[in-house]
Order: C-alpha cells, then structure tokens, then sequence
C-alpha cells in the first residue's frame, strides 16, 4: 500500500478506535480524550495517512456516490424514454469502479433546495448530475452555496464554473426539417414538449427557424411530453382545417402515440401522415413502422456526465465534453405525402 | 417536540459538540474526553432523548435511504420495462417524507456482496428493495449477515424473514390462456423472459399447465426478455411448420417488437396473428393495435415495497403484502385467428 492508498479505515484499526473518533481528532475537533488523540495521530503518522485537504465537516471520507435530484412528478419518471437510459449510463460508469447513485424525487422548489443541502452538508454525494435545465434554474447557485461539485445536461443561462455536456441538435433539425421539405411535405406541424425546460424550448425555435427559412408557417402544439398529451396533440392537427401531412414529435413515446391516433382513425401510415420523433429511443426501431428520428442516444449523456463529474470530483479537472451531434436517423415512418 | 421528536442533532446542538461525538458518547465507546461525556448525556437526559435500540454500528442515526442493488449489465436498464416504474413508485413514497434510493449496479456475485457490505456496514442504507429474485438466490443472507433490513418482490426460495410482496399472476395467465381458447386459438406460443428469474420460471409453467389442461402442447420459445430477442423469437415462430395464430410474450416491448415482425411480413393484425404482453406498461395503451396484456403496475410494486420496508425500518412492523391480482385487459391486439 502507498501512502495513497491508506483510508481512515485503517487509521481506525491502527489505533484501535472508530472511523468518527479518527475524523475528530485529525480535524483538531474538542471533545475527544487527550491521550487518544494522540494515538491516533501517532497512527495517522505511521501509516503515512494525509486526509484530503477539500473535505469537510465530520468526516474526511468521500462519499463515493453521485446525486441525481429531479424537480417533478415522481410518476413522470414511468414514461420518459430518457431517463431510463440516462440512468443505465451513469451506471455503467458508477458500477466499474464501484461507486452508487443517490436518487431523490422531491415536488418543489422549496424541497429541492433542502435536498441539495441535505445530501451535500451531510457529504452524502460527491457532487450532482443536473438535468432537465430550465430557462431559470436556480441550482448552480445551490450546489455552489453547498460547497459541493456538479455537471449540467446542456448549457445553463448564465454560465456555469462546472462541467458542461453538450450535443448538437441544431443541424439535427435542420436536417430533419429538410428530409421532410425534400419528400414534398409543407404542411408541418411539431408537438413541441414542456418549453420551460431549455432543451424543449431551444428545439421549438430551431424548428421554427428552418420552417421561416423555407418560407413556410410553423405550427406548433405544446405539450408537457406525456403521451397522452402527445395523442391529444394529435387529434388537433388532424381535425384542424388543414391539417398536416408531417408532425415532428418533440419525443418518440408522443410519436408512437400519435402514430397510435392516425391508425386509429384509419390513416395509411407513413403515406397518409409522416412522423417522426426528435430523441431517439430504442423502442422506435421495433414499432411499426419504424420510427424516423434523431439519434439521441440518453445512455451516452450519462456515461459522459458521470464520467465528467467523477474526473472534476476526483482530480479537480473540470472539462466540457460536447457529444457528437444528434444525427437524424431515417426509418419507415417518414415517406412522400399522398395529398397536399 | 415530544420525546420522539428529537434528534441525535438537537442533541448535539444542546451539547455543543457533533453529531458523531453524541453517537459515541451514548454507545458508551471509548475516547471521549469525560467531561464531554458528561456534558452529552446531561443535554441527552435534559430533552428526553432515546436512541434508537436497534441501531448499530458507529452512530445511531438513520440513513433516511433504501437501497436497490443490481446484479446485471447496467445498459439493460434501458430496455427493462418494469425498472422505471418501479422506481417511479419507490420515489413517490420516499419523495413525500424526504428519503432518498441509493442505486447501484454490479457486474457479479461478488461485487453483489460487496455493494451489500458497503452500504449495510457504512450505513448507508436502513434497508434494501430486492427485486429480480433468482432460483439460487443469496441475497436474503446477505442482508442478514451485515445485520440490515430488506423487503422481497415476490417470494424467496426458502422463504424470507422479511416483508414479502406479492402479485397472483396465476389466475391472470388462466383467464389469459382462455380467452384466447374463446377467440378460437388453438396453436398458441409462449415467448417467455429468463429463466433463471423466479417471475420468469413460474410464469412459463403456469402457461404450459393452462394449456395442457385445455388438452393443447404448449409451445415455449425462451429469450432474456429483451426486445431483440422476442423479435429473434418471433421469427423463429412464423417460419416453423405450424406457426402459432397466437403469441403470449413475458412483457410488453417484446409484444411490440413481435408486432413490428408481424407487420414487416404483411401480417394483418389482430387477425392474422393475435398478441399479448404479460406484463403490462404505458406504451401498450398507445400502440397500434392496443395491446391485450395482464396489468402489472409496477409502480404499484414500488409504492408496496417502499412503503413496507419503511415500516420495517421505522417501526420494526414487518408485515406481507399481497397485491392485487394481475388482470387480463383485453385490447386490440386479439382477435379470432383467421386461418386454422
């Protein structure tokens, strides 16, 4: 073992005493007894034990864990297609070395902060994954106020001193809108999702703009990104005076459910109505017909988050990472309209 | 506050010292300067405080977290049905008083055992959810050996000193196998998940005696519940010599990527092919067609799982819980066969 290696676990068994006691006395904290003070630090010495100079309160210990705390329905978490697999990457990278996820739902703001302290006061993570930003987010400010560590999914307003993962949607979209534009489509319409979050917003314009670009109206339907929301999105496009001949769904669970609605009133799919998702998730290569969408690939955030974060909590090396852009991927979902 | 509403923390506040130092000093462990000692059991005594008895281990605070470990590739999270239901569930529970899931994925048995270590002997945990149980499973002596709290879905081989919950699947998969006899369907096939899961084996059998009772052979096509290999299976199944005119699948994304094989070779369904999941999840309400399936709910697990180990914990109440039983919810996808 070098110097490196040795814990306060072995400290504690050195000197005879418990990890808590070890953590007092070599934080220079009153109340333990003298000459087992210095037992332990005559240990501590021997061993060659140096405590990381960042940590704080009781312990020196990390925690060895990441916090993921999510501001919603603790429901919600059924149907979003990126949560699973966003979960499976940071797992992936958690599980090699051996290390956990803490996971907390809570309801509201007010909560959200008494978590953030929580977890980190108590060193109960190492630092925290922030998803789903909103246009104002307040949790960098907390995770700073709290001294600990963080990565964010997308680029916060106003900047952040932690890691930032990115992925191009923007070519993405254009692209997609032009796939579209080139099958002889005009009428489309986008279900966009829930716009207080950045990345359901920042897609709604960049769709806009290459519909603007082509000379062409953008529709939009808003939607809180459930699929019932995705299927009533739906039946007002479709009973609407015009109706659209493409809908760009703002996920794939919104477009199998709107695929749903146009089967149902007996539209020949994809000639009939074309449809695509926006944030590719595996099921869409399996339903029918299969799913034109943009690759998203939720797992490869997570990967690149914890691995980001581990590396910042680790070595203090704070780096971006921009994911490759979201590609669109062509499936049979999307083909020439039948009318116009 | 009443006597049970105060906290190691009021207690520390009212002593002046930490947290870690009281838990010490009430666990009569050595090294705490005697005067201090004194100091925290006057302040201990003053508020009425009375630590928990059955806490063990270095202090006697509680984790306020449960813990779900595991044991698989973490990218099959992704495609896993029944996991963000179940957490969704779990995290309505915990959400409401303020706990959090400590998760973690582990490669083998022996990373198993190690997870359980950790986080019992650390204390990371009160307690863990166990899910997935196995024919051969160790996990319930685990728990007992590093002296922590857990809750089974489903039960054990050999039984369980702890909470069981539990779902009658039986009587579904009997009302399942017969309304598939009333629509006319006389080759029927089970597409059934891994076997050397308990749910899994269990359901098979029961499948294969519903049959054989209706004097029919059960026809058994076994995957590792993953979409890809239900629509390995599917094929499997419409290119023998007697393909089947109905197909039961161990859950629902392999229905739906059975369906897209279906529809891929011109199959009309329902009535060329009738399918059923077994396990029924969101997105079979919005397919095309809806799928027949026996409603599971697994957030109902999560929610009866969360909240009979929190009992557990809390109270030292273990009590069973038997769910509702699974239902048959016949939908779109089942219909009379129209070939025989």
């Amino acid at each position: 073992m070098t110097p490196a290696d040795i814990t306060i676990n072995d400290v504690a068994r050195a000197a005879g005493v418990s990890k808590g006691l070890v953590s007092l006395a070599l934080n220079g904290k009153p109340g333990v007894a003298l000459d087992t003070r210095e037992r332990i630090l005559a240990a501590a010495r021997e061993l060659g034990f140096t405590p990381n100079p960042s940590a704080r309160g009781l312990t020196t210990r990390r925690a060895y864990a990441l916090g993921l705390i999510l501001r919603r329905a603790a429901r919600t978490i059924e149907v979003d297609p990126f949560f699973a697999a966003f979960i499976a990457g940071v797992e992936t990278v958690l599980s090699e070395r051996g290390q956990v996820l803490v996971l907390t739902v809570v309801p509201d703001h007010e909560a959200e902060a008494r978590a953030y302290e929580r977890l980190a006061a108590d060193k109960r993570v190492d630092g925290f994954l922030l998803t789903d930003l909103l246009a104002d987010d307040h949790r960098i400010a907390l995770v700073q106020r709290f001294g600990s560590q963080a990565v964010s999914l997308g680029e916060p307003v106003g900047g952040s001193p932690f890691p930032v993962i990115t992925r191009d949607y923007d070519a993405g979209i254009d692209e997609l809108v032009a796939h579209l534009l080139g099958l002889g489509h005009r009428r489309i319409a986008h279900v966009s999702g829930d716009e207080r979050m950045l990345h359901g917003l920042r897609r709604r314009e960049r769709f806009e703009q290459a519909m603007r670009a082509a000379g062409l109206n953008p529709v939009i339907v808003p939607t809180d990104f459930s699929p019932e929301q995705g299927a009533e999105a739906t039946k007002t496009l479709l009973d609407s005076a015009e109706p659209p001949t493409a809908i760009v769904y703002g996920n794939d669970p919104m477009a199998i459910a709107g695929m749903g609605v146009a089967h149902e009133r007996g539209l020949r799919l994809p000639h009939d109505l074309s449809i695509t998702g926006l944030d590719g998730s595996q099921i869409g290569t399996y339903i029918y017909p299969t799913l034109t969408t943009l690759d998203n690939d939720p797992a490869g955030w997570g990967i690149a988050a914890a691995t980001a974060l581990l590396r910042l909590v680790e070595h203090g090396e704070p780096a971006d990472v921009a994911l490759p852009p979201a590609r669109l991927v062509v499936r049979a979902s999307t083909a020439p309209p039948s009318r116009h």
